[in-house]
């Protein structure tokens, strides 16, 4: 009797926080549907938060922004470290601010986890930027896996669509897999350059540069611009090596000095040339839709893949028949059939 | 009773059966293993049979080669139709084999099982070595998926090294997903290409020149020679703009006409290098272990999703939610979750 009256007083209080979690939800909902930045961020952290039930709010609220999103441009940044990137983003974000947009500037940072942010984890490297109006700054989302923070990324992007951003700007850094997600979740992707040997040996993965819109070679002011249009003629006959992009773009090379506040304008008119482009031939909302595509059967794998290898009789005969193919006994192909007879 | 007597008879023939098996099998292993050609065809022959019975003997008599299996080296050699592979594979066939090498030559080419063997499938395009003493030479395997295919190339490479193979060469079209197939199955990846305009054009896939461990611009001959010297220095100076191989390898370009024979030897030398520099780096036997793992795990993975994906549930909801998430009803991450659970 005392158990059946004690979970009817559960059930009630359940109700009555769910009641009460639809109306802070709704409430953040109109707030961010009204462009108010408080609300805005509530919602991301509740996005960010790995707690069941802050989740199942996120994942109503998103549901209920979703017909609002989508009409933002998305643009990826990436660049190895010392290159610029925070003084580039707050020039170009000050210089669209000024034509009229509202800007968001979000990152992707896998190691943020380990380093504590270290990508837009201090805000105050944006001084102007993040005390505009029109601009909202969000650091990178912490978590374990790329997967994890680039679905956060991924969703704070259509929250502050619906919040009435128009531009939104991903930062990334280019040494890891993050570009190849950052790349996935927007419509243009910049590679920020350094001119000048070492850049190279900078440790930028391979394959950026063939994923990239447009590099702009930074830092092109004082002593330095003779390097600079050096190395942008290099990487335009380099370029020109490379096949045609699905888009039919060509991907241009420019110099600037996000620093002098030069070249910035241009850098934003080859952006928007790119947008008018893509836009006439289809190619922006193909992509969107193939994009879509990738992220609903990455997001399936992943989740198939973490499944696998976290059961315990997995994990334990894993190393022993990757030691079996090592010594000869096995082809992988064959330790991949005893693995797969385990689940 | 006559049911029972009648399985009686059943299994007493199939004892008899897979005794015969077993005799066949070793016969054919220690034919294998003594060079016999006519033996390491029919071993091949039975990895790309998609019979049951021939698969099980197929993956016991690999069983048995594989300690005398990772002897040899491994050259993956990719370019668009038109570039010359055929003759190049011969004139570098026959250099091998007069220096007293034994060469396999096996083919990728997932679109055969459409073509009907567009890859190696006309020996007589190789004239010359097919007819050598010490070459072997043998057509794509056909199959409909790259994965499957790939597995039985690896599975072949395996078998020819067993019958005393030195040094494999994996010819394929540089034109989709099997370059990288072909890459994670060699230890030296090289890219054909021809001068003038137009070859960029060609089809070749994005992120192949970053895969190249020596790109070699062929048909440098005749009134060919400037332009095949231009293109050269083209890549040459582009590939200085790629980051360092995890190998230390800086990839070179070289020009060569397979139809003079003319440059072949220097491609040798550079590919004889490259192993006498990441064996003693270590990198050769790292990349062989990676390689292990690679196919470790993509059999896995591969055979993970294949199972869900063809779930009739989960066929039927995939398109459906893929038109929820261009209305903008469904992220990405929620209609995975939904197809998720119908499992």
């Amino acid at each position: 009797m005392s158990n059946h009256k004690h979970i009817n007083t559960a059930e009630a209080k359940n109700i009555v926080s769910k009641r009460k979690q639809a109306l802070d939800a709704s409430a953040l909902i109109s707030g961010l549907l009204q462009g108010n930045v408080t609300a805005l961020s509530k919602c991301i952290t509740l996005i960010e938060s790995t707690a069941k039930t802050h989740q199942n709010i996120a994942q109503h609220i998103l549901r209920e922004c979703l017909s609002y999103a989508n009409k933002s441009v998305r643009i990826g940044i990436t660049g190895v470290p010392g290159v610029g990137k925070s003084t580039f983003i707050e020039a170009l974000g000050i210089h669209l601010i000024e034509q009229g947009k509202k800007v968001a500037v979000l990152a992707i940072d896998p190691s943020s986890s380990i380093t504590r942010g270290s990508i837009l984890g201090d805000k105050t490297r944006m001084n102007t930027l993040s005390t505009t109006k029109n601009a909202f700054i969000r650091p990178s989302a912490s978590g374990n896996s790329l997967g994890g923070v680039a679905r956060k990324t991924r969703e704070s992007i259509i929250l502050c669509e619906a919040a009435g951003y128009d531009t939104i700007l991903v930062e990334t850094v280019g040494v890891g897999q993050s570009e190849v997600a950052v790349h996935a979740m927007t419509d243009f992707f910049l590679l920020l350059k350094l001119a000048g040997a070492g850049d190279e040996l900078q440790g930028i993965k391979r394959g950026i540069v063939e994923m990239a819109d447009a590099i702009i070679i930074n830092k092109a002011d004082g002593e330095n611009i003779k390097a600079a249009k050096l190395a942008k003629n290099a990487f335009a006959k380099a370029l020109h090596l490379y096949p045609p992009k699905k888009s039919n773009w060509q991907p241009p090379v420019k110099t600037c000095s996000a620093l002098n506040n030069d070249g910035i304008q241009e850098v934003w008119s080859v952006i928007d040339l790119y947008f008018e482009k893509t836009k006439t031939n289809n190619y922006f909302e193909e992509n969107r839709t193939r994009q879509n595509s990738y992220w609903l059967k990455s997001t399936i794998e992943n989740a198939l893949k973490d499944e696998f290898y976290e059961k315990p009789a997995i994990k334990e005969q894993l190393s022993v028949v990757l030691g079996q193919i090592s010594a000869g006994e096995l082809t992988p192909f064959q330790a991949a059939q005893q693995l797969l007879k385990l689940r």
